[in-house]
């Protein structure tokens, strides 16, 4: 770790430290490293070639016809790409299925959205990470 | 199911098809349905006391010291809202975690956005989405 | 315009419904094509060479120094970027001032990073939208 | 302006260096800054009575019959929330149209959405910004 200055108001660091004490930081610097880190990794997901992680949140209804089997068919496909899958059961009906993926930027997204695309799939959000050898 | 007719102009249609076949969807209704679904689940998330599911993505180095037992100590202070946790290795240093929380809105985001603080974790994501039940 | 018929859940509907008319939609059809519009719109961005339009809004304190000079060097050197700016006092040290562009998606991007990151621009936001032509 | 030490990897910072060099950086306390200001942005947001600054942009077709008039209604119905707009003919058919607005969150975000669900509204946008005071 290094130390490093920066400028800035009095002002706008007060208004930051109230801000992160609510988000439950101890640390100003620590909030800081975050941001820039988040800024990073949007950066990384700009490069189609880029190796990334990413997890894609999926909530549908298990009684759908063959969903369970597209899904499972899909991520056996690109098995070089999916990590981990974990499932749990939100209700009689309704499931929460949350798929941990890692490869290059373009193919990650695409699997993603065919998760997604699946009829019966009634929610799906991709979270775009970052395997962290690079974020420091 | 029902039948319900939107006027739309051909022009739109066929830019629209051409997009959600590119996503993998292979019927129109389903990707509109979507869209629809995910304006709603926005909704729910705008109203603190809403019941709703959620999954908090953590990349971080396992090595930071206390990193570890910070994160499950905050779940256990927080046992009612946390379902699941799923822990990958990304490689010697790096893990991805995902954890799957449910509950009232004001308290889902409050826990996630205290694991996402908490120093050494490098990048930290919320997904905000649905018990599905009242998404049909 | 055509008609298409869509097969979608009553209970999706009537929730859609009582979403829509919070936002002031007089009629389904038009919210439904709102939200076709707008994932056309973020495909069209994801085009580099696309053609697209944009606005960034800054806020700034216009006492910085060298500031206004430097916003208005950048907007003659990409004349060809930029249509309008609209200018308001805030207060007396504050301004708002939006600056209307079009152009190929990338260079349109990158102008906006270069307004957003001027020294004493306090926020700065690009709104990716479209010439509308090829959105019917 | 203050000075303030934070402590930060080496590696974190090169990475973060060329980051905001691409973007049109040219001083890493500015772009630390800017990240800390859009988080503060953020927060003022969440707080339905915080006053705050928005601008809302409207792409339309101008023959879409009565457009013009709601859009002149809307306006003249919350003057006190809206500031100024800006008008330019992308095309014969196409207009984009930027509005100013400040005012309590909860009524410019309610305006905003009533503009955006107007008939013949091919995309609209709102972005969220500040007054500027207690962003310093």
């Amino acid at each position: 770790m290094e130390r490093y200055t920066i400028t800035i108001s009095e002002e706008l660091l007060e208004k930051f430290d109230t801000s992160i004490q609510n988000k439950g930081y101890s640390n100003r610097s620590e909030a800081i490293r975050d941001l820039v880190r988040d800024s990073l990794v949007d950066d990384e997901w700009a490069e189609e070639n880029e190796k990334v992680a990413a997890t894609v949140t999926l909530v549908y209804d298990h009684h759908t016809s063959d969903l369970g089997d597209k899904l499972t068919e899909l991520q056996h496909h690109s098995a070089n790409l999916v990590v981990a899958a974990t499932h749990v059961h939100l209700d009689n009906d309704n499931c929460l299925e949350v798929i941990i993926l890692r490869g290059k930027c373009q193919d990650v997204r695409h699997l993603a959205e065919k998760m997604i695309a699946i009829r019966g799939v009634k929610h799906g959000k991709i979270v775009h990470t970052t395997e962290g050898r690079s974020i420091a």
